[in-house]
């Protein structure tokens, strides 16, 4: 049996990848929830990622062309944004610009879980979820409470191999370790802190930058596990200076924008 | 006369009271205005409650069964909102989930004033405003000046009462004292800080957390006092602590998430 | 040749304006995009307005007459809220409430593009953007990407310059240096921090400020000088103090609330 391999921060490919979102400053766009709208943005912009939201359907077209990375987030969706959500989707995978899809509470609510098995059919690079998002989108049995994970995401990696296999995208399930998958090689990404979980938007800024990542590195794998990696390392270096969940939200943006930054960022 | 009762976080019911929210973690479904969601979401998940927001029509009705408690807050509403906030509250008085309204700027705008009246017909648990505000739904005649209230909490307790009285709903009034009402008994909560006016969503967020401590107080009266003194206390603490008002809404977050964790919050 | 006056914050006139919007709390009506709008209240309320949003239809049209001064931001619009902001517009102009347009992104995608061409005939006070919307409304070309200028502040004056002039309003291009035109005058503004660029919202902010300071100002040209000297001097002490971008959020709304405040803002 093969050792799971497993990286973080401290690896070399991991560096390198953020390196290359600071020197580029991919254009993201972000169709997300309306309840982390600002935190996402703050999260790419400390990464330096340029980060862009567009809701129009008569615009989404346009933007998913010329965007680096896109991410399509169900959270709050309603069914006008769903028709532009699925017209983001089938014009990313047409411009072949890369995207994320981001399963929000998909289970238990019917408007969400029909048209995220819908959107995967316009091949997201990467699905990204918690235990509960991805053994729903899997098909499996999953109890979903609200849009709080109530599988570890251990339960959850075979249906993610399964989902990566049948769709073609790395399936990433987020949980204390985070697994990566492609459906052949599983990756652990370990870190983090349980603080992570008691600020909102944490995941979906995750997903966000696995879409800019998806604009500069070498593989959807590679994005995936770089992206959960910056954020494993920020949360450890944000909790230990935080004094609450308030300040520990405030110093996840300023490890991430410390992050890797070279030159430094000039503050002060 | 009988004096009026005085409760702060001094009292044992309230710390009992956030204790079981932080045991329980109450799936609090919030359909609150575009300006507030994060902080929202940020200040229920400090408590130790378990934020959730849905906006489709499509999905309300299920989530509004399987929530502890309900939010509806008027603040950006529009006419499609309007409508899936009536299903909203409707599926939560069938499904005998207790629900909050939050009639924000009720009184000067056509749409939202109408909506709040007829949303009171689907008996909410708990009407948490201004004075502006409950005086407008209580339909006295009110002067609101934007989303701010120009009328004092005291002028609108003899409003609340008779609201309270004809609605069934328990009806807090929040002032540099707060006024809490069940029709009979009155309770004020003194504290906070004026600072808290200078934060935007510091009362829409102390809307959700009633909505959150509905699902485990005895009674709604409970439930909006102790809501009330949480934010009082934490307000008073994060003043301590600020230097302006950026700082202060942080602190508050940091604060609210320190009270009376039990086990201490671990950080850093 | 003349040189081009420059005002900061050390201009008792800017001083006098920012004391004027503490002492009357000039509401503010925020017709703006979805990812700014608690950071926007927030700075608005830090700098002694008092911010409000509606944006449905039916209730634009009254709180366009009410407000002091209204924002509108095409930055997330849909063509729901294009018909909205149209009432607002031509509302606010009907009712003599002065307003400023913020063309976020316009250039690149075509509903905000058609939009605020449009919007310019309702007769905006301030017209606000960085070089490459301003160049881009002003009918010349532009390469806009995404939300992000790449057009310098001084490239665009000459746009600016024709624009005040075609369309009546000042025109304010935001940028490493400030440039603020009614078609005659050109003052510019220096200051500020590359911070700025780093976190969501500062440009929309400043909008936001001019809306507020609109209502209390001797003219459009002071208000968009006022705001734009405000901003700058916030950003170099927010830079002085914070770790990193999360930090410079949080400070920058401090730095505001602390700025010129007579009395001091009572904190701790």
């Amino acid at each position: 049996m093969t050792a799971t391999p497993s990286r973080t921060w401290a690896d070399a490919s991991v560096v390198a990848d953020l390196a290359r979102v600071r020197a580029q400053a991919p254009l993201t766009h972000c169709f997300t929830n309306l309840v982390v709208t600002n935190f996402t943005a703050n999260l790419l912009l400390a990464a330096g990622a340029s980060p862009a939201m567009v809701f129009a359907i008569e615009e989404v077209a346009d933007f998913a062309a010329i965007a680096g990375g896109v991410l399509i987030n169900v959270g709050t969706v309603t069914a006008p944004e769903a028709e532009a959500m699925r017209v983001t989707a089938r014009c990313a995978h047409a411009a072949g610009t890369p995207w994320v899809l981001d399963p929000v509470a998909v289970g238990g609510l019917k408007l969400r879980t029909d048209l995220a098995a819908e959107l995967v059919g316009s091949r997201p690079a990467i699905i990204r979820g918690n235990g509960s998002e991805i053994l729903a989108l899997a098909g499996a049995a999953a109890t979903a409470k609200g849009v709080d994970s109530t599988a570890g995401a251990e339960e959850a990696v075979d249906a993610a191999r399964g989902l990566a296999r049948s769709t073609g995208a790395v399936v990433a399930v987020s949980g204390a370790v985070d697994h990566v998958t492609d459906g052949e090689t599983l990756v652990t990404v370990p870190g983090g802190d349980p603080l992570l979980t008691r600020v909102t938007g944490t995941g979906c800024g995750l997903g966000a930058l696995m879409a800019a990542l998806l604009a500069v590195s070498d593989s959807p794998l590679d994005a995936a596990v770089c992206a959960s990696a910056v954020l494993a390392v920020a949360g450890e270096r944000a909790a230990a200076v935080a004094r609450g969940t308030g300040s520990f939200a405030v110093a996840l943006l300023d490890e991430i924008s410390l992050l890797g930054s070279d030159p430094p960022l000039e503050i002060g």
